[in-house]
């Protein structure tokens, strides 16, 4: 099936959407959030336990891949889903904010970026025709254009020199992208300036890309400046067009920013929290080690109803994370997922219901520790 | 259910048998093996995922359990049974194993042995009593005696004196185990000594066990030694009792010591090896990083019919090995424990069908490398 976004209901007073979105592997409904499968697989589960979880779409990392196993033999492998196992929607990032995370030699010019492999040292180019190659030959189903993340803080002339690459680069990727039933998304860029992210966006819209993503953000900035840029972002991108917001992030933000405007989210939260022991509860934030779940017989959220929370005491899942036992992250990995994806269905009903304005974050998100309330 | 031991058939041409053992939690055919749950948790699988690769009992360490969470702690939630969400038969060891194999302080006396915990230096005494009570607050299926675990090799004196010594502790725990559906097992000891093990055989059969196990196996003797041993001690134990050669062992292993007349099985080798990325298959032992896999499109094994062969392939197996993606170890775990269970369903049908003597080795267990036939 050909990419497809359609609008199904809208909140009145936000302006929060209810959407579908048809791609070659199936159908979701936004707004979504899509766990993170950086190496071919989201940490601890199989992909049967992600749609116990009610997971639709997940997230794949290019840059991981390009290295190892490389996106060439994923592509003789028959490609990305085959090879993991996972016959539903992928969307893949660029590779370029990897490429701007890494510590060693990266070196940006016009043509693209040039970086070491934090695996080995192996020299590579990453430019926005090579991530569009990449990305096709992983065969995900939506993949995102090369940009450039601005880093925070960052100067208004560099930010402006940035965004206008970002968007030469959006140019390039999208003559590369051909011959294919993937979709191309574009990223807003341009830091934390407003006129700047207005102007990617209007120069990426005439450019007609499947989607649009705004990136660079959750860089240190307060939440405040960013629902500010997001909403001033979104109100320049046409209404047709799906949102996403890449690497954001808490319950709460989802909730917020679904009233931006924003329809899909990703982040790595609920699956290394998961990881570190903290759980996502209604009532706040579990550290599971805490001595006081040593005998404590219930289960992490007794209005949960994922596998773990069914099967699974408190004290059962200190154990496990106190005694290192690699059966605690995936218990916990299996509880964070079901929570957010709870979250996103309370959203969905809310916005289908009216309700989304009043929707109250107590009950669903719970963002400070159950410790702090006792 | 009360424990229950039945013979429903023998193999003519040897001491094979196969039988039927009840328990409070649950029956099983025998032979059988157990994979081991050291601290309530067979790694990485969950107990759905067991009984999916046909898992009918486990095996949990009573060392463990007793210093972390506790045998208190256990009790007090509701048994092992509940704690670890595995409502099926359990057997537990008695702690002493694990007590010799500590580095640090160990003393052995008449009334026990003083030793110091591996997490935190605490000092404890475990009598035969004492390693009663803990697997009665466990509440397990199936107990054993805390005995002597003479080292190897050892002088016929000490060996001797360690023989004698296992059966006072035998009576003493014996004298212990009361008021409980809770079986309790003997340990013949007697080091590589032949009488000895047939000395100890018959003390421990005038105790009148529910079972006997064959303990001091594996720790550095040939394996005509240990057949040897075996064949000659289970001739001096009852027909009508349930024997257990502990801590045994290889798939070829497995099916010789059937032949000498063994019921029950434990082993950490199909979980540590699928950990380290060692895989069984009807060809030989697989080692998973090895560059030759890398493009593999087959299963670990055409002809098994676990979820990782039906789902992955040893491609995909490899890339989360070299990534350190937690969902090897699990996947490579299901294989393995797969496989073994295989083993163990052709003896049986063997044994059932006359065919034991014949049952190809080739075919069910490969102990070379694949590596080595190419």
């Amino acid at each position: 099936m050909p990419f497809r976004f359609e609008i199904l209901a809208r909140d009145s007073r936000t302006q929060a959407r209810l959407g579908h979105l048809t791609t070659p592997h199936g159908e979701f409904t936004t707004p979504v959030f899509m766990p993170v499968g950086t190496q071919a697989s989201v940490k601890t589960v199989t992909p049967e336990e992600l749609l116990a979880c009610h997971v639709e779409v997940v997230l794949a990392n290019t840059y991981h891949l390009y290295l190892r196993p490389t996106h060439t033999l994923i592509r003789d492998l028959g490609g990305l889903h085959r090879f993991m196992h996972w016959e539903r929607p992928i969307l893949t990032d660029s590779g370029g904010f990897q490429v701007y995370s890494l510590a060693g030699l990266r070196k940006l010019t016009e043509e693209g970026v040039l970086f070491q492999s934090h695996l080995n040292g192996s020299r590579h180019m990453l430019t926005p025709e090579k991530a569009v190659e990449i990305q096709q030959m992983l065969g995900s189903d939506i993949a995102m254009v090369l940009d450039e993340c601005v880093p925070y803080p960052a100067t208004y002339a560099y930010a402006l020199s940035s965004q206008e690459l970002t968007t030469r680069w959006a140019r390039r990727a999208k003559a590369a992208h051909r011959g294919t039933e993937q979709a191309l998304f574009g990223i807003v860029q341009g830091g934390m300036y407003a006129d700047l992210r207005e102007k990617s966006a209007h120069e990426l819209v005439e450019l007609d890309f499947d989607g649009y993503a705004l990136g660079g953000f959750s860089v240190g900035e307060t939440k405040r400046l960013m629902d500010d840029l997001i909403e001033r972002t979104a109100a320049c991108l046409p209404e047709e067009k799906p949102r996403y917001l890449m690497g954001v992030g808490t319950p709460a933000d989802l909730l917020r920013c679904v009233k931006l405007g924003v329809d899909m989210f990703d982040c790595v939260m609920p699956t290394r929290n998961a990881r570190n022991g903290c759980l996502f509860t209604r009532q706040g934030k579990l550290i599971i080690k805490n001595a006081r779940y040593a005998q404590d017989t219930r289960p992490v959220d007794a209005q949960c109803s994922c596998y773990t929370c069914q099967h699974y005491s408190r004290a059962y899942l200190r154990h496990l994370f106190v005694s290192e036992e690699i059966l605690g992250p995936r218990l916990n990995t299996i509880h964070n997922l079901h929570y957010y994806m709870d979250v996103i269905h309370k959203i969905r009903a809310a916005i289908v219901e009216g309700q989304l304005e009043t929707l109250q974050v107590e009950g669903i998100i719970g963002e400070h520790d159950v410790e702090e309330q006792a």
